[in-house]
């Protein structure tokens, strides 16, 4: 047996494929190289696979979630320009799976001409909440009332302006309710403010939202302009972290429905995003009693909240957002049931004794249509490890009733309801 | 940047894992290793990666089109046993993507603790066509009247005693219509049966079958015997190979698909299949007027007729392969579509001009819910390069011409109905 890793004579010899264990992509097929290692890369792979291409990836660790699954990966940072350079070099399109990549050193890549989706200038809006807030603010997109924090002075001037029904988040780097807290009294966001811009984290202030309910629109858009929207879903939080997700958001009122995917048209236009586009959005009653919509965050790269798109869609969102990036045509986005629900496994207090294949293997049993999703990741307390996606009739609340069901099974070892069968 | 085929810390050292480049599998989760590195591996390994688990290839090349988008690839023969083991070497169930491993191989391997599925007792009736008529026969499963080829004498008795109605067949060894011949006199075929004996190739006659349709009936079933039918698909087949698969068969008598759907678990329980079984038909009407099944050939592992799965199903046949051999719950397979069609892409006479992406580009542009799925393959005339799933609505017949002009258009770079929007 000789090691495959040993290039063939088939082999590219571009001077990035050289540093790599890359093998031959099929003829003239498109490479797009994913900076980032996790999921969402991860879940990239089967539709790279699917278009006979060939996915690259720089990854952190050998063995992190993406890396376990593609052939084509570049160990390396991605905060360095060299690593960055490299996993470019050759790539039809180079694209995300989080949004931390330093700005500098994609507007260096650009000038030398690496095809960059969606660009700098973009992703500044999902990299700084700031620059996003002041950004929607003057497109006219529905934003909470917000304000750059810089002292105990405007922190304090904040919370009398709104009543205390405040919020602060750090600027960059947030993520999963990490960067976001919310103050009980105006001594404790002095506090907070004090210590954490002591540490140098930039700060603004929000209105804290009263919600009914928080959806998700998403869009894909192509570097030539086409759109395509998947229905508007409605995402359930936990801890700050993303548990379910129903599409279509039941309930939602027509006009709001119609209004939302226009936010996410409107955001994805006028940020001149490319690849999927996530707009986190708030349903809320005001004062009057009229529904109101309000944009919490923006995602540029896959989402937690389109999974559900790889079981309930024609296109799910990995492959439109390989599409998008490449400037091909945009897949369907119709749903393929009345009903899908997403349901994130997040690792709890302590691993639970049954080995997981014994778990998948229960869930299976009591539900022959859950589409477990895994990642490859080890236990961890909270950590995104996996998700169950389920499809179903008009009985939204039955769907995700039994998707929650598997997905904590898979968590704890246990149904939740009692069942022994 | 270093290289990702060194190993790393937490890599797994046992001493398969020690010869192959393979990254840490998730935690306790199976790996399956598939011996063939063709389109049936690689496209199990998006449905492994979604289970979270780790897919082993033994591929001939490192280019193939499997080993272009699995990480744990070992570069081997399958013809080898030393490689056989090594890739066995800790998997938790070995598999196949064709059926030309040597049984005596398989057998050693089973005697040394190696969990081979399908095992080599059923994959015998996979690979010689003899022992498989003979089999079936006895199981009162229907099939076409046969006989070995023995000497030209017993060449000019069947021809004789079925009024020339015959098709003569290599035992062994043919697929997509090679080895396959139709003689149109007798003396076509004692030239044949001398020939090919004298190349010591073994050889049986069946009648030709004057067939209304040809039929897959396709089954997952697990070791311990938990059974799932697809619907019955029919498929239309030029120059021996498939063409387009129509998902469910359109116009198929209910008794017919039921017949058919348990024919094909009454072959998969006696012959003891494990995984997916493929049972190609001829649906034919006898002397009587009376409708009539009669089995062509079995295939033991996921199959052209079953690619329509992957998006008009549930759990898509390359899913339920690896379920199946893990001996994991079966999946749900309702179709998710009233109607699936996949149209084969198989190469022309010759590549055209237009750059592979572009096609691709043109099939998208105009059908946005059109499935294209390619297995990086370079272009060569007649061969399977890749197919194209598309789902719709009652209407069997227009969802079969749009897939058609799809795959052909993958092909030929060319609107087969004058197109030029």
């Amino acid at each position: 047996m000789t090691n495959p890793s040993e290039p063939s004579e088939t082999e590219q010899s571009n001077s990035a494929a050289a540093e790599s264990p890359a093998r031959t992509p099929a003829a003239d097929l498109p490479v797009v190289a994913v900076v980032g290692d996790g999921q969402l890369a991860r879940m990239m792979a089967p539709a790279a696979s699917e278009l006979g291409q060939s996915l690259r990836v720089l990854a952190g660790k050998p063995d992190s979630s993406a890396a376990q699954v593609t052939s084509d990966v570049y160990i390396g940072d991605y905060r360095n320009l060299d690593d960055l350079r490299a996993v470019a070099a050759g790539a039809d399109a180079v694209t995300f799976d989080h949004e931390h990549v330093p700005l500098e050193h994609l507007r260096t890549l650009q000038a030398e001409g690496v095809n960059i989706q969606p660009g700098p200038a973009a992703l500044e809006n999902a990299q700084d909440k700031l620059v996003m807030r002041r950004n929607l603010d003057s497109l006219g997109v529905p934003v909470p009332a917000f304000a750059p924090i810089t002292d105990s002075e405007s922190a304090r001037a904040f919370w009398e302006e709104h009543d205390g029904k405040v919020c602060l988040k750090a600027c960059r780097g947030g993520y999963d309710g990490k960067g976001v807290w919310f103050p009980e009294s105006i001594a404790h966001l002095e506090a907070l403010v004090d210590e954490l811009l002591a540490e140098d984290v930039e700060l603004l202030a929000e209105t804290k939202v009263d919600f009914v309910s928080e959806l998700s629109a998403m869009v894909a858009r192509a570097p030539s302009g086409q759109l395509q929207t998947w229905p508007v879903v409605e995402s359930v939080q936990a801890g700050g972290v993303c548990a379910e997700a129903v599409a279509p958001a039941p309930g939602l009122p027509e006009s709001l429905r119609s209004e939302a995917e226009q936010l996410a048209v409107t955001v994805a236009e006028q940020l001149d995003v490319t690849g999927v586009l996530a707009v986190e959005l708030f349903h809320y009653v005001d004062e009057s009693g009229t529904d109101r919509l309000s944009v919490n965050e923006l995602a540029m790269r896959p989402h937690n909240t389109g999974h559900w798109s790889q079981d309930g869609c024609v296109t799910s969102q990995f492959e439109q957002h390989l599409r998008a990036v490449l400037d091909y045509p945009l897949g369907s986005a119709d749903a393929t049931a009345p009903v899908t629900v997403m349901a994130n496994v997040l690792g709890g207090e302590a691993d639970p004794e049954m080995p997981m294949r014994e778990r998948v293997r229960a869930v299976w049993q009591r539900f022959p249509q859950a589409k477990v999703h895994l990642y490859g990741k080890d236990y961890r307390p909270g950590r995104k490890m996996g998700h169950v996606n389920m499809s179903g009739g008009a009985d939204a609340a039955e769907v995700r009733r039994q998707a929650a069901l598997a997905a904590n099974f898979v968590v704890n070892a246990r149904w939740d309801d009692g069942y022994t069968g």
